[in-house]
């Protein structure tokens, strides 16, 4: 879907307003979504896929992020999964302020589960169960090999990012007797903001990423954080990852952050090349 | 988990009766399933996993299939899934005659989605909607290039099949002008099962695999098969997949058949090297 960035007036905004009202529009987006889920005629059906709640301006991409306060939305996330079928889809409602994710909303319409949080008061599934799942039960992090991984394949299928991408999945998959990380194993679903949501969940342990946008991962990841994840860059070295870097390294979070930092590490030893976009 | 295969006296069965029965094992056992997350006590709640329901005998892999009317059970497919949390695992149910499977019951817990079927009666989502889930306005297949496929990455990870496997994943995404197929994306959920079910929904228009067994893809099967779509050989050339082959290439209804062994035949092409299990 086309993404829409929007700024609000220069008021201080508040968190649990702006929260609440993104909620609203989550679950209006998810009727219109699940309405133009395309069936009998076609192209037609899928125009209206289109459509999007609260537009307030068109995104010029030549327009970077600044410091004010900010709506960074995506009104589908996992467009491709969506015109499928496939049931992996979401609204991506997010806020930010001095380029600071603070407020996030992710609504997938076809399990109707809801993730939101703002920041500083914890991350929520269907506003009620805090996330992580597991809460202090939550086993610590242990290595790439005990790791079940998010990673995506992208739509640049060619150059160096796309070489990159392949030669690292090989490389995570690998045998350790063959110089592999011999990685638990590798999900792909298809949405950035949803695998955001599964490592603040706890259900993967990491989610790397290479080539999507702001509005792909301001609102998942508020959650992620409010979860006790932590957001990094997806090339070695950035321990404090840029909204729109267009690189991202997400890992759960862990009992007095045991393993988190050392995952992080294991990962970025195996990536071969740079991403760079 | 450990698989379960066993046999039914020589009586000719009923597969209604079957049918209605693996479903109820199926609900009982996806109560266990939820009830063994693996939560506080680590290890301890881990061993409960192995619960299993109706276990009339074990599997003996040195025994292969008969013709005898046999069940081929998987109380839970997706164990690494199961395992973290996330919420793609399913008890797979299937009943053989002859080696064909004719009744297959695959049910997710952690969403409650139910997808079941009779040789010759249809295919079914939670025993009301019939699969695939856009009936006759179902979109004809259109080539890889307009796909969405399921790809597993699998346990082994080294040797000739994870080369065939990481060869042949790099050659469906890669660019045209590159050599590659370009597939329009790759998902990896991690259940054979729960796959198969995504292709008979029509939600996945393809699923490769190389090194499950019988009993990962038995239930599956037969709601792919009433569904409409097909499963041949995950090596070139086989038009008639074998229950106990081990390598499987599933793809899902067309109007007509429109695209679906030119699919097919698209698919093998792509295949770098050759899957041996």
């Amino acid at each position: 879907m086309t993404p829409e960035t929007s700024r609000t007036d220069g008021g201080l905004p508040d968190l649990n307003h702006i929260h609440d009202s993104l909620i609203e529009i989550a679950y209006k987006a998810g009727e219109i979504i699940m309405g133009a889920l395309p069936t009998t005629d076609g192209i037609g059906s899928k125009k209206n896929s289109t459509h999007k709640p609260e537009r307030p301006k068109t995104y010029d991409p030549g327009h970077p992020l600044t410091t004010a306060p900010t709506f960074v939305i995506d009104p589908i996330d996992g467009t491709i999964n969506f015109v499928h079928g496939f049931p992996h889809a979401c609204v991506s409602l997010g806020f930010a302020v001095d380029r600071v994710p603070v407020v996030g909303v992710v609504y997938n319409p076809f399990d109707n589960t809801l993730y939101s949080a703002i920041r500083g008061q914890g991350a929520f599934l269907n506003r009620s169960v805090k996330l992580p799942l597991k809460g202090t039960d939550l086993e610590p992090l242990q290595g790439l090999q005990n790791s079940l991984i998010g990673v995506e394949w992208g739509s640049d299928r060619k150059g160096r990012n796309w070489e990159t991408k392949v030669r690292t999945l090989e490389k995570l998959g690998q045998a350790k007797d063959e110089g592999g990380a011999m990685v638990r194993s590798m999900r792909s679903m298809g949405s950035a903001a949803l695998n955001l949501c599964a490592v603040a969940a706890g259900t993967l342990d990491l989610y790397w990423e290479g080539g999507c946008w702001a509005w792909d991962v301001c609102a998942g990841w508020v959650i992620l954080t409010e979860a006790g994840g932590i957001m990094v860059d997806g090339n070695p070295g950035g321990w404090q990852a840029v909204i729109d870097g267009r690189v991202y390294l997400a890992v759960r979070a862990s009992p007095s952050q045991i393993g988190q930092r050392e995952l992080v590490e294991e990962f970025w030893a195996n990536i071969q090349g740079k991403l760079e976009y």
